[in-house]
């Protein structure tokens, strides 16, 4: 399933813009940063996913001949214009947050130089897959530190926005430490291990669990997971225990069970006794059903019997927070730094680098929020990762993100871990950047004084 | 931009599950339906949507040569089952309530019945492709209910969860009422109408208003739409008035402004006021930033002078609900009327039929669900559309879709058109579907206790 890379995958305003700056001949380089306004409410912090599939998007950009005969028809656009966007390309540097990287508000995770025509094309769409994947990720990382050590599982493609949100979601959720996804497309495409069970519609359709079990693990004596709350959840346990001997002889082991309703805690202590009683110490509980952080940490504390969970629609659709106060804003036009002051939405000008603090026992304590070149103590999170419209490496691995996202969650401080709102992390704009602003700010005043 | 038609788009345990049907030879008759458990909260109403690209999928869906090689060697499926997958084909029966349709949680707004591994199969995705455009419709419904008559445009493409969210959010929002959208693609793919204006960016790069909209305005002069807000909002009003005159003498009219933060009833007087008073009554003001359907009421109580809306990623995420308690579930197979009974989650048995009935001032009074051949007072919702995996009627002109929903919700009973909850619209379950229920739970309590 490839990513949808078509350039009219875009607002209509870009386009017209674009149609402004040929015109204007305003080709001088620009930069525009991606950052996050403020954390959604009750969140503590963010994890960045979604660069691989935007650095995919910048080296394939294109206008193919149909779009561009379409633009020339649609009535918004001159031919002259679309004659030139046959040629547009993403040729610009990207410097970004490795996936998997914690970050806070203010911060630039995403940092694109190029011409302006191409650093401005690309703002609907890049935003469009940084937002959401981010999304995700900063919520899998609350499911994950609310189970620790627990296998999460995502099962929400069914309630994803669409095709592409599901596939991101479950790569999302697996970098930032989830054991796998139920979606198939999303094992195939990238890598990530697959998990499945059965649906009620399978126990209604043979009439009851006998027939059901029966029939499902044989079928797939491999990954006997059979589902227990169709009609009954502690007799459907009970069936479970009379069929594993019967399976047994057969030679298929029955692996695990589900339940998906109800009191989960209550029920899964009623099927561990009865599995247990019934000799199947072995057979392990997967839960599912309205999970989410809130409701995991729940169990874990009350030491459910649970062995795995299945998250799904929350997870897939960030439910407490289904979108991000973020921007791609204009920092830097033809080497002159730049910010809007829109009320409430004043951003940062020129460009930038983040630099992180670390205390002895390895925790971050502090960030510091600079222009590029004003050097400062701590580790710089912004890396180049595109010159020129190519990615200075390949893909990274999800291995190796799924490690650096464990080791970002070790070094967040004890508060931010919490479920609950803590006291904010310590982002500092540092004096050159606030140099910078004032600079800006009376730039425009000058030009808004002079006579034209 | 084709609609992602790609089999693998699914849970894994559908997969198991047609692994258990095919050896186990259940390919007799299912039917299945797709309908809501309950309301979001705080919402009074639904309007169905997503029916089309539903359709769509039933006609085209298949197993490409890739992805039966991919499945043969994942490691889940036996080769003789993926052999079979090669000529799988939905060839079923789909009634469904036509899109713009409003309805209640649970009516059942589509019914598939086909052969149990056809109608099993394209569960995931067709939740998938009926939740979100479903929620944004509803979504939309609101706004357009909140501010009658006022031209709303869908904005919110970059906070969309992936490309396919963008687009049928786009759709979802235009076919209840919206005027169009800024995304480019929508308008090619669905012939919806495209709005765009400029950025901030615009305005920072060419250093102030003076040079941005004289820049703009010569390169899009049919359609200069200028932004306030970058700086100093009714600055730039004042600035807009400067250059109007200058913009006529080239034959260059401006149609409108955009103010896009900080208080906008406030700012919207004070420019309408500058406007005015500059001799441009005609330049319409447009409103964005934040809005949904509460912001657009407050707005609209206020007389705020703003001609038209942006409503953006409140939309596009359907922000307060991203999210529906809804479900595909299993009604009956090989002729016995079936359901589960999960812990708060059971369902209705058997094929239904949905009845509305209304007032003599065209309100609806009543929904009544019932089983398909209890006839019952009132319209029958549930139409045939799709046959043998052929659809009855070539797919339903927008145009047409956009009157339907228009209709419904004049008929909306004066509460629920309210943005607060209401008491619930009245949904009847006929004694003749509470008697099937009686008798499917009979048949199941008998098999459970006969000797196996």
């Amino acid at each position: 399933m490839a990513l949808e890379t078509s350039a009219l995958a875009t607002d209509l305003y870009q386009l017209t813009m674009l149609q402004c700056y040929f015109r204007a001949e305003m080709r001088e380089v620009a930069t525009f940063e991606f950052y996050a306004r403020r954390l959604p409410p009750g969140r503590n912090f963010l994890v960045a996913a979604g660069l691989e599939q935007a650095l995919e998007l910048l080296e394939t950009l294109h206008f193919a001949p149909d779009e561009l005969e379409w633009l020339a028809r649609c009535g918004h656009f001159q031919p002259a214009f679309v004659e030139q966007l046959a040629i547009w390309r993403f040729a610009g540097d990207v410097h970004a947050f490795p996936e998997g990287t914690v970050f806070f508000p203010d911060e630039p995770l995403v940092r694109v130089t190029a011409p302006l025509p191409a650093a401005q094309l690309v703002e609907s769409r890049l935003i469009n897959l940084l937002q959401f994947p981010t999304l995700v990720a900063s919520k899998a990382a609350r499911c994950v530190l609310a189970a620790p050590g627990k296998p999460l599982v995502d099962f929400g493609f069914r309630r994803a926005h669409g095709v592409e949100a599901g596939l991101l979601a479950a790569r999302a959720a697996y970098l930032v430490g989830f054991a796998g996804t139920a979606t198939v497309a999303a094992g195939r495409d990238f890598g990530i291990p697959l998990f499945g069970t059965m649906a009620h519609s399978l126990v209604q359709a043979c009439g009851d669990e006998v027939a059901a079990f029966r029939n499902f693990a044989r079928a797939c004596p491999d990954n006997v997971v059979l589902l227990l709350d169709t009609y009954d959840t502690e007799e459907a346990a009970r069936i479970v225990v009379r069929l594993a001997t019967e399976l047994a002889r057969e030679g298929i082991v029955v692996r695990s069970v589900r339940i998906d309703s109800g009191d989960l805690t209550a029920h899964a202590r009623k099927v561990r006794r009865i599995l247990d009683e019934g000799g199947l110490p072995g057979v392990t509980i997967l839960a599912s059903g309205g999970l989410d952080e809130r409701k995991l940490a729940e169990l874990y504390a009350a030491r459910a019997p649970i062995d795995a969970f299945g998250v799904g629609t929350s997870l897939d659709v960030s439910a407490d927070a289904p979108y991000l106060e973020c921007a791609y804003k204009l920092v830097e036009y033809a080497g002159r730094p730049t910010r809007k002051r829109s009320e409430g939405k004043a951003s940062w000008p020129g460009r930038k680098q983040v630099y992180r603090n670390f205390a002895a026992n390895g925790q971050m304590t502090r960030d510091v929020v600079t222009v590029d070149d004003d050097r400062q103590a701590g580790t710089a999170l912004l890396q180049p990762v595109m010159r020129g419209g190519k990615r200075l490496a390949p893909a990274e691995p999800l291995a190796e993100i799924r490690r650096r996202a464990a080791g970002e969650l070790e070094r967040l401080p004890d508060g931010l871990r919490s479920l609950d709102a803590a006291a904010p992390y310590p982002v500092e704009i540092a004096p050159a950047l606030r140099a910078l602003a004032e600079e800006a700010d009376a730039r425009v005043a000058a030009l808004r004084s002079a006579p034209r």
